[in-house]
């Protein structure tokens, strides 16, 4: 059995949880160089261009079903690719986008998926420049892939090694809405909730001088994302059990498929640690868009992401492993 | 029958022809919007930035078989993407790459591509420096899909449009040979030729102030390609057939097929109009390459693409269509 597991790829390795990190670090490890980039551990990496940087960054969208409630696929492969850029303190500038889409595809959700892109581009003021459309045979690919990567420009770079003893945590709004609404669409559970999938460059934009690291938590949930800053700021993290920012119906979901809330995804929210003395105009700012933020947490000296529970004691958060982890983009 | 294509997605949208062109023209008026950025139309978008010139590209692979004679998947992921922005006289800074790989895949083939696109990537001096990896389920996805996007910088941009009457039309090498390597593996046919696939960015920073325009060959081949050129530099193109760039062998496995051999398409080869009194200069810096570069044809007042035979007539040279065009990216 432990045999057969290193010979082939398993479903486990694109979760976002712990075996998906070993997969991206063997690859990573050949693939990767240097040259003259940085933060290639981040959402993206960066180049000295001129006075300021230029930040890039990638990721594919391949999502069931394609259309769901309060987006689709099209939706989310712009968000996505936008949030990453916005997370390091750019200015996203443009994206790329390629389809690879299955022979037998209707032209009538082909061209939904194209206005809901257009939706989203706009509304961030981010354009699509630059695209590539392949079809494969029926049954090569299931239905269509989506991949779209950006690039932006930054005067300064906010890191996820950047967070700092002292800060606050706060999240944009609340967590796990966009698993929700998949998972009740894939299993036809009727829910209110709808994917929280949304662009943050403008409300990021406004923030970025006062955030030290930020994470919009897609893959691996709050959980996968808060031990990742943790770890490369080399701090300890506190989060406030009665502050956990889920809905009651996110919290009865993941109760009723016995699945850790923690690790729900987001698709248009992030986590940002700030100095404590900015926090208060930082939810103000977010608050302007409408925003329900909220301070979760705090960084400390230390290791590790514990969450305080109600009755006061300290409960370590672990990443994300296998199965459990539903896959959500 | 009519409107049953107008309702799917057929085979033929991606093939790179007529209808590929079609299919894409109605997406891109969807979700392109323009900003800032010009040369959408190009292989590539441009962003000014400073004094310099951002330019931005992205192509989608996937290959039957993926392992090939002179290459695999990975070596034309990142070949294609760099050679897009060499084309338009960039100097590339660095890929994104992300795979989409199916459950059970062989982490042995896995390891062998990632060492593939290591290779191609330290050979041409240019990184990837960020990606994303996603596992689907079994019958999801065939094997394995790359998408890699580039960014490079150039002080002064090689447009599709840039052919002026009384230049030549100069190629790097013998074309088709990536085509011809594909469909050997495909059908069991036995060659020496393998695909040509390689980066030509170094080439290409020799020669770039010679360059009034430049294309890499790729879907629908020398046809496709030197139609574009023309289309969009205003201009007449005739090649003289006595001077086609193929093989032998090329000729031979395109005549079995019956297929054009002017769809056949390369991976590492490039077509380019420079001024007539540049020409030697330019083909002794590529020949110093070891590449096989020669003239095959002139640029003159008027429309459309010609082949003028050995016999002294002119040939309309006309865009590839449908399924005859193999898919070979």
């Amino acid at each position: 059995m432990k045999k057969e597991k290193l010979e082939t790829i398993e479903l486990d390795h694109g979760g976002g949880g712990q075996k998906s990190s070993e997969l991206i670090s063997a690859i990573r490890n050949i693939i990767s160089d240097k040259g003259k980039w940085k933060n290639q551990m981040d959402d993206g990496a960066t180049l000295k261009v001129g006075n300021q940087y230029l930040v890039f960054t990638t990721d594919a969208y391949i999502v069931d079903p394609i259309f769901f409630p309060g987006g689709d696929i099209g939706k989310i492969s712009v968000c996505g690719t936008i949030n990453d850029l916005a997370m390091m303190g750019a200015i996203p500038q443009g994206l790329s986008l390629s389809m690879v889409i299955e022979e037998g595809f209707s032209v009538k959700d082909l061209l939904k998926i194209s206005q809901s892109i257009q939706k989203a581009s706009r509304e961030a003021g981010v354009p699509i420049v630059t695209g590539d459309t392949k079809v494969l045979p029926k049954g090569k690919i299931d239905k269509i892939e989506i991949t779209t990567a950006g690039v932006g420009l930054a005067k300064k770079i906010i890191s996820n090694s950047g967070a700092e003893i002292g800060d606050v945590i706060i999240t944009s709004g609340d967590l796990g809405e966009h698993t929700v609404a998949l998972l009740s669409s894939r299993f036809n559970y009727k829910t209110k909730i709808i994917s929280d999938s949304k662009t943050l460059n403008k409300e990021m934009q406004l923030i970025a001088k006062f955030v030290h690291s930020a994470k919009d938590p897609t893959r691996g949930g709050l959980a996968a994302n808060i031990i990742e800053i943790a770890e490369k700021s080399k701090v300890k993290i506190v989060l406030k059990e009665e502050l956990l920012p889920y809905k009651k119906e996110t919290l009865a979901i993941a109760g009723l498929l016995g699945i850790d809330v923690l690790s729900f995804a987001s698709e248009g929210r992030f986590i940002a640690a700030v100095s404590e003395k900015d926090a208060k105009k930082v939810l103000q700012i977010l608050r302007k868009f409408n925003l329900e933020a909220k301070i979760i947490g705090k960084v400390e000296k230390g290791r590790g992401v514990f969450l305080k529970t109600v009755l006061g004691s300290l409960r370590p958060i672990e990443m994300p492993r296998g199965k459990l982890v539903p896959r959500i983009c």
